[in-house]
């Protein structure tokens, strides 16, 4: 069975292209070693900066004022990308018709929350202690459980978090969405423009195709492995095999994953099967914010630099069928674009936009790496 | 039937997620309209550089002179990703044994060449006249007809063609490769590091993700459709819409696809249907050249700028069964990072990378600007 969980990174079976595989070879290739150190990046920033939107007090794009937040602050973006209200737009398919065969359309409406991940405009997630994030974790809980679905089996299971951010009214929408993408854009890099720590949550009519696709993964393969989960089958492995595990606590394990196509590609599971957040109790959820903590300061010691990144949140689905929810596996994928170092990126461009994707390290030199910056960060902690 | 060729560009069902589809509508979103005008670009690189590998008469990283080359000149990369001898690697599956289920790889060989469009180091295929592209399109054919598996159909169709590229010996390697992605990854924002005009050519072992979901669609099409081209239909299709259409010859049509991911993103597509490069003529291939270079004319006058894109051709498999060969059409990718200007760009990151794409502007308002942008260069040609 081909473990195919995002389409950017495709073929597993495809793994290191272009040299053999050399399963548990940890030899760091040679530009790795010698590669030019650059010099560490500075912090420059103010821990309050009176022209930004998101610090507590300031005033944002629509005239909206923040409150004097204290640890997260949550709010609808004010350009959101997708809308809560739209015109319905379906095409029916209809076979005598090419046009409506080949050019199908339909509308999807949905909402963009703003989540900050601490008043501290200079901080990021790599500078803050696992009991900072916690506030994170729960606010992002507390807003899947607003948008779940009441037929949910979720829906049971989740209680109010002890902590709500502090912000709007996160209550239910008018539309039952399907999906809630939690992610953060970390760094220009990654085409983020304010540096103020931040995320977003996109919920949507209708499951994205990332999510189809793992979806359909997942559910195929507890169905023919009578009940098991992929992810929790595939921890065990990576446990076992130990040479792509960066870290790992009680409920988390890190890894690089064996189809990772950004170079230091790293994904966070759950070792036994949680489907969503609301699985978790407060002490997993601090085990989650550890996860996260080791994971952004390992790569800031990397290249000794604010490193840059996508991260993002894969679990059920708000809405979908008893058996979608229960293939579903709590989960969290990091993009990292850095290959050498602060400066020296890699694009996935021409070859991996028109082919596949070609990696320039293997996952198991780039866990060993990840391995080696582990401790406090590099910089100093405000 | 869902039109999806390629992945990175997901549902076209989903088009323009967040406002709802306006077919027809050429309006101009406002920040298109009011975006600021950046300074036009300067060429300042001398047409010879003593520095440039590429350059006419100069040496390579591995010891080795480039001829005095005068129209193109190919030759094996000096760090090709994909090699032609690797140790084989390929493991069973067993059913009762998780790793192997899981953890799945093959080696892959390939070849990598690099192709120069011109001896001169400071023009791109926009200051190109078609005629001078053409060269650059019948080095293509050959090292796709040098390649080709001597079972496939189009073995008999291909001839030599009139123009060879100076260069290496391009011969069939030792092995059959399966596949042949010709690409250009242009300008420093998709990670071309030398300004010299240039291409690479990889082919390899085995079917890239893109190639075998493509090839995927197309051969369901024309099973689905009595022996009917999907692409030659799309095209019949577009040409009657006209609202997406860029610029036409008598072979070719540009298009922004229905389901174009990046904001410019083109694609030119042969209205009859062609299966690969050899099933063009002379005059065909010179109609090819001039849609690229309407294609590319339009980028840089858009913005006033040297614009950036990664592009590709996709066309029929080296090897592959009749019916895979029948069903493919030839047809080329542009995928442009730029947006609103030329230093504005679109980041497809977080919820693309998770979710799904998104996009800023429509097709039909991308290829009502592009429309208006012909005419001569807006830098002088040298
Ligand atoms: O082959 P080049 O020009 O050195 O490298 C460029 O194209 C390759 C193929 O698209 C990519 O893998 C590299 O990341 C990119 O920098
Ligand atoms: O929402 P932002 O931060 O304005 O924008 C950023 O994230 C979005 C979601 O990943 C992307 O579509 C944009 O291209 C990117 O610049």
């Amino acid at each position: 069975m081909l473990l195919k969980l995002m389409s950017v990174t495709f073929d597993p079976a495809k793994k290191d292209r272009g040299t053999p595989p050399k399963m548990g070879s940890h030899e760091i290739i040679s530009f790795l070693v010698k590669g030019q150190q650059e010099s560490a990046s500075k912090i420059t920033l103010p821990g309050y900066d009176p022209a930004c939107y998101l610090c507590p007090g300031n005033k944002r794009a629509q005239g909206d004022t923040n409150p004097k937040y204290t640890k997260t602050f949550v709010f609808v973006n004010d350009y959101s990308a997708v809308k809560e209200a739209q015109e319905e737009y379906k095409q029916e398919a209809d076979p005598k018709d090419l046009s409506s065969l080949l050019l199908r359309a339909e509308s999807v409406t949905g909402k963009c929350y703003v989540l900050t991940f601490s008043p501290n405009h200079n901080l990021t997630l790599a500078d803050l202690p696992p009991s900072e994030i916690l506030p994170v974790i729960q606010a992002w809980t507390q807003i899947y459980t607003a948008h779940l679905s009441p037929k949910s089996p979720l829906a049971s299971v989740s209680q109010p978090t002890t902590l709500a951010p502090t912000g709007i009214d996160i209550s239910a929408p008018n539309a039952q969405h399907t999906w809630m993408q939690i992610f953060e854009n970390k760094g220009a890099a990654m085409g983020c423009s304010n540096p103020h720590p931040h995320g977003q949550i996109w919920t949507t009519t209708g499951l994205p195709e990332e999510a189809l696709e793992e979806l359909g993964q997942l559910t195929k393969y507890r169905h023919e492995h009578s009940g098991s989960s992929l992810l929790e089958d595939y921890a065990k492995l990576e446990m076992e095999k130990e040479e792509r595990v960066v870290f790992q606590n009680a409920t988390f394990l890190v890894v690089c994953p064996w189809w990772a196509t950004w170079p230091f590609e790293v994904m966070i599971l759950s070792k036994k099967h949680k489907r969503a957040l609301v699985d978790l109790n407060d002490t997993e959820k601090l085990d989650f914010a550890e996860a996260i903590v080791e994971v952004t300061r390992r790569y800031d010691n990397l290249f000794q630099t604010s490193f840059p990144y996508s991260s993002g949140i894969h679990q059920a689905p708000l809405e979908g069928t008893d058996e979608e929810i229960e293939a579903s596996h709590l989960h969290m994928h990091f993009y990292p674009p850095l290959l050498r170092s602060a400066t020296v990126r890699k694009f996935l461009v021409g070859y991996e936009l028109m082919a596949e994707p070609q990696r320039d390290i293997t996952p198991e030199q780039a866990a060993a790496r990840l391995r080696d910056c582990g401790g406090t960060l590099y910089r100093k902690l405000l």
